[in-house]
């Protein structure tokens, strides 16, 4: 690739980003768009006064930058959560890194790469006709002694890593155990979900597990809430709220529309009374289902058990109940609007099949995958575009299309292809048997990471053929030697990734084209109602690896081709202007795992430091400066050692909290008056929405009564 | 190998075989012999009357053989306690594996294998001259529609073993249960152990877990007894008990050699009074030491606590004590005479990192270990042998000396350099940061394990140099056609292995050749009193693996050279009848796991079944039967699955006991009037034994006085 056919790209995706950032600083004034841009805020404080039309509505404006820009963590802490400030962390902590790497990189290891003659001296006379490659490390010659200048980068940065890393982590253990400290009594505190609970013939789930608690836990056992089979009524409630919304929307309608020509002779049909004739019908499906789901044949053998003190919780928590260990599965209870109810599997062996079974279809989803991906590479190897596309090349060889062919359009392929693996890996961790929407997220965040780094860095590496990737990793004694070799000659394509893929879907984000469109789709049939109107909660599972991918990408490649360093940090700058502004406006927590997703970044982060030092060994015997590539060795060996400490060190405190901080809590409970009411509150915070009497009143005219809002209370 | 050398090599061992058990059944009657032979009955029966001399002692008799065979399970728990029921469990799993292998061996396989005539057809009239080749699957020829048997005869016996050791899990987990349930209150079941426990400055370890538990566990904890730094104090004892010793050894002695000449002038000193001297001298410093030692700066950050009841003791375990979970690190106290006082590091980071370097050792040992291990394999390739000592040219052409060089001296060699191990591996375990006798042993007997596994199996499979044999490792795709070719070809030398090492080694192992030897030439100088007499218990480390690994030969080998199952059952059988008659007579639990160790026979059993799916995999490709090598793959997928399984259903029950059963018996205690006394022993429990008040008398006239049998207690 050209230094042109970059520049081009970096023109194209800086014009797209100005575009982006406009067209929203001026939308997002607009009334009609305050439910797509800032939900967050109308649900706060309600819809504003329709305000009159002036020229201000019109004139870009930025001061939405510099709020995003000044948000303190505290106040990001009180408005969204834990998991928002640990998400921002992602950002913070890979601009701490870029602008380390970024001295370094570009201060030192540019000049001397374009110092270099391996491939050609760089023609200052003709910037832009130089190839990329001229600024990779590809550049420099064999046994140069300037390797050493990458050699003491690749040291420098693993340690400042590292560092940074050991720091990230203790702060967000700390932040976590603060957090915990410092919020009231929540529900999941108290609670421990049971699963697979024997029962002998003749008694119930609930009689087995309330005769087990009070036999073993007498003193903390409060009170427990069996899980029923409610699917079938799910559905029944989801036609119901179908049903009663076409009928507000009906009863907003001119009276024209009321009426409907039907059958052979084409009477007249009061299409309300239809409707209403149909809700009542589901209605009473409905409690007809309700009253025999809450019969005990209909009882799962799960239980939510809720205890008096959350210490009491953590012990049974903890312990092996039974002798059993397949019997009385004890795991922490989710938050009670974070539960997950369609999915209750019963027994111990499906469980552990079903997850099995995700586990393959995941490796074989990530396989087939490399299809698109080894077409996209093509694009970037235009002369073969042209042997399998003949009639293309008349088109071909106008430059700018061939610069936008190579620059753009991959990525943006891959892009696009890469969009639709998100919902698959949710729905293949929901199918899993989590209980829990937060953990269903963190589960399909780590499919969809795994599946980047495969499918993106070994797939398009080691392009060929399937087989021919899995021998590589077969032969694992070869991968740093092939590494060497292949991973130099993708920098140029990353670097364009990150300008294309990075920037303009980063900005675009901001934009918010799904979510505007639909809007603007649906506005011609919109009621005054705002009954459709739901603020969005951040996409933890697509968000998450893609940012941390390209923290991936920087971290690997900073010291091969050090140019990828300027484009991520824009790219990191634009994320941390977006996500600040898209956590102000658009995003509200659902639920809290207060931060529990940081391994998964930390996990990661240590992956691609072994990664590129593996790379850094393959390429110092490549460039044969066999010194360098054996005072690599140690530094991966250290570096997993500094994870396994860590791994010690930190991550118990993810998985729960310790005894010392339980009680702490408890403690300062025991004399509050509050918590009588909270207790009486615990005993149905896990009561299945489906089982709640709800009532879609059949009188059109009472829409707006008391049973309604509570309807919408249950169906959120 | 020819047929004839194996038959040599069966004469010489049935012969030696025989021998042992002609001798044992004759000196065994000694008197003089019974501290070897029958220690266990000794201490608990007292010294037998020095009968007259009758010939009845002179005749070999076998009542002994009856009433090892007849021994029951109950009889062994009761009297050798629940390790040695498992360890029984082991030779009784290995023989019906082998019953189950050997009919369909013997009866199938090994006619199916004569049939062939890949190599050459046997030769029924001079059998003797047939190479042991003509056994194994090597004689059937390509793709060969008899392969179809052996390759049955894998899934046979592999759901066979499965099954096996699904039932045997499970009996021994129940087995577990009732132990503890039936079990009087035990220390350590009340009590944890506490590490790296944080010191705020100013004040003791004491006052810090006191403050510690007294906050967070008020209601279940009872008392600590911090670990304090002995190890002068220790090195202190030994000395004074040699001196003791040597002391009452003198007493004994004429009077002549009471006094020895002394200096330059050659003064007569009385020995008996310089050593009391010594003896006080030492004392004095044991006085001043242990004054010392019990000093708060001599603490050492670790800390026996004990509780109230079990269940209180398993939640301080169970669950995270502190914010930082490298301090206040708990685990499961061992028995109080399991305790291994020496080594209690203080750090977690310290504790960490010698582990990390004992791994290390492992490694470098195992593979150094290779030297020996080629020479030996040299030997079973006389020609080569011929090459390096010509001079033995002559000598080997006789063709009995040539069938003992091939046929027994390399698994002796082999046996010899296998013995200097487990003691090293020991060792190494030791300064692993363990702080318990078992969990050393257990330790050191999976190193002992994987080391042979190691070793033996592939060392001597893949003879070459170590680099080729590591870069096999790192090309696993290869490891099953590899082992497909080279273990055939290593079948008769294993074969030979059985006869000689297993054969000899189990029948001279109830011989006690070291224990006897030593008893011998102890006899001249040995006093009347019988301070020196030990009761020993069996040696794990080093008898499991051993076992485990004629287990795991036979699995592997069973269809490739059905040969060896006959061998292999003689040889279970021998085993069966001398370690029941070793616990009769000779061993003694001196602590109790509960059969802890039973997990390591389950991993090593899946290994050696996926090693036998792999060589099948290996051998049915060579054989050009492709089907069948496709049709092993799920083999090894299920079997893992099931260990996976195991691993769920049963490991946990290993670790830690169940709620419920804790509980149970916490209950069953609460009215017992004798728990008061129990919970007054408990408190002192886990003193260190070197801080315990001890003097030896340095008056020798009441060497016997009950001060000293007080001292003898203390230093058992």
């Amino acid at each position: 690739m050209l230094v042109s056919a970059l520049l081009t790209s970096v023109g194209i995706n800086s014009g797209l980003c100005v575009l982006f950032f406009t067209l929203y600083s001026i939308l997002r004034k607009q009334p009609s768009n305050y439910e797509v841009y800032i939900p967050r805020l109308l649900d706060a404080e309600g819809k504003p006064k329709r305000s009159t039309f002036n020229l201000v509505r019109l004139i870009p404006s930025t001061g939405w930058v510099k709020r995003a820009w000044k948000l303190s963590e505290e106040d990001l802490l009180l408005t969204s959560g834990l998991d928002a400030v640990v998400f921002m962390r992602i950002i913070t902590f890979s601009l701490k890194v870029f602008l380390f790497a970024g001295v370094i990189g570009i201060f030192v290891l540019l000049p001397v790469n374009c110092s270099g003659d391996q491939l050609y001296d760089i023609d200052f006379a003709d910037l832009s006709n130089n190839s990329l490659d001229v600024f990779t490390i590809s550049n420099l010659s064999n046994g140069s002694k300037r390797l050493w200048a990458p050699f003491i980068a690749v040291y420098l940065v693993t340690a400042f890593v590292c560092f940074l890393l050991y720091y990230e982590y203790k702060f967000i253990t700390a932040k976590r155990i603060d957090f915990f400290l410092s919020t009231k009594p929540q529900p999941q505190q108290f609670t421990i979900l049971v699963r697979s609970i024997p029962v002998s013939s003749g008694s119930s789930v609930r009689e087995s597990v309330e005769k087990f608690f009070l036999e073993y836990h007498p003193s903390t056992y409060l009170s427990l809430m069996v899980v029923h089979r409610s699917s079938k009524l799910q559905s029944l409630i989801k036609d119901a709220k179908k049903m009663y919304k076409r009928l507000t929307h009906l009863q907003s309608e001119s009276n024209q529309q009321k009426y409907r020509h039907v059958g052979l002779f084409g009477q007249k049909v009061d299409l309300v009374d239809h409707y209403e004739k149909k809700l009542e019908d589901i209605e009473e499906n409905m409690r007809v289902e309700r009253s025999e789901v809450s019969l005990a044949t209909e009882e799962v053998r799960a239980a939510f058990v809720s205890f008096k003190s959350r210490y009491g919780a953590a012990v049974a928590f903890h312990m092996q109940q039974s002798t059993n260990p397949t019997e009385w599965v004890t795991e922490l209870a989710p938050e009670p609007n974070d539960v997950y109810w369609p999915f209750f599997s019963s027994t111990f062996i499906k469980r552990w099949l079903s997850k099995i079974v995700v586990v393959v279809a995941c490796i074989l989803l990530t396989i087939l995958f490399l299809i698109p991906v080894l077409i996209v590479q093509g694009l970037t190897n235009l002369n073969q575009l042209e042997v399998w596309l003949p009639f293309l090349k008349s088109i071909l060889t106008i430059t700018f299309v061939s610069q936008v062919v190579t620059g753009y359009l991959p990525s943006l392929i891959l892009q696009m292809f890469l969009k639709i693996v998100p919902p698959i890996m949710v729905f293949l961790s929901s199918i899993q048997g989590y209980i829990s929407h937060s953990q269903i997220q963190k589960s399909a965040c780590d499919k969809v990471l795994w599946f980047t780094i495969w499918n993106i860095f070994f797939a398009t590496v080691f392009s060929g053929s399937i087989l021919y990737q899995v021998s590589i990793f077969l032969d694992p004694k070869d991968i740093p030697a092939k590494l060497g070799v292949a991973v130099p000659a993708q920098a140029s394509f990353f670097i364009a990734y990150v300008v294309t893929s990075g920037w303009t879907s980063t900005s675009s984000e901001l934009f918010r084209i799904i979510p505007l469109t639909c809007s603007l789709m649906k506005k011609p049939f919109r009621c005054c109602s705002d009954e459709e109107f739901q603020v969005p909660s951040i996409p933890y599972h697509q968000d998450i690896p893609r940012i941390l991918f390209f923290g991936l990408l920087g971290i690997t490649y900073f010291f091969l081709a050090p140019l990828i360093l300027p484009f991520l940090l824009v790219y990191f700058c634009l994320a941390y202007i977006i996500y600040r502004n898209q956590f102000i406006n658009v995003y509200a927590p659902k639920y809290e795992t207060a931060g529990k997703f940081w391994p998964i970044v930390h996990n990661s982060m240590i992956f691609s430091l072994v990664l590129m030092q593996a790379i850094a060994f393959g390429i110092f015997t490549l460039k044969k400066l066999s010194i360098a590539s054996t005072l690599v060795v140690p530094l991966p060996i250290l570096t997993l050692l500094f994870n396994e400490y860590c791994r010690k060190r930190f991550l118990p405190n993810f998985t729960a909290y310790p005894a010392e901080v339980l009680i702490k809590r408890d403690r300062e409970d025991q004399h509050d008056p509050n918590m009588a009411e909270f207790y009486e509150k615990l005993v149905t915070a896990y009561k299945d929405p489906a089982l709640l009497p709800i009532q879609f009143s059949s009188n059109t005219d009472s829409l707006s009564s008391p049973l309604i809002s509570d309807t919408q209370e249950v169906l959120h």
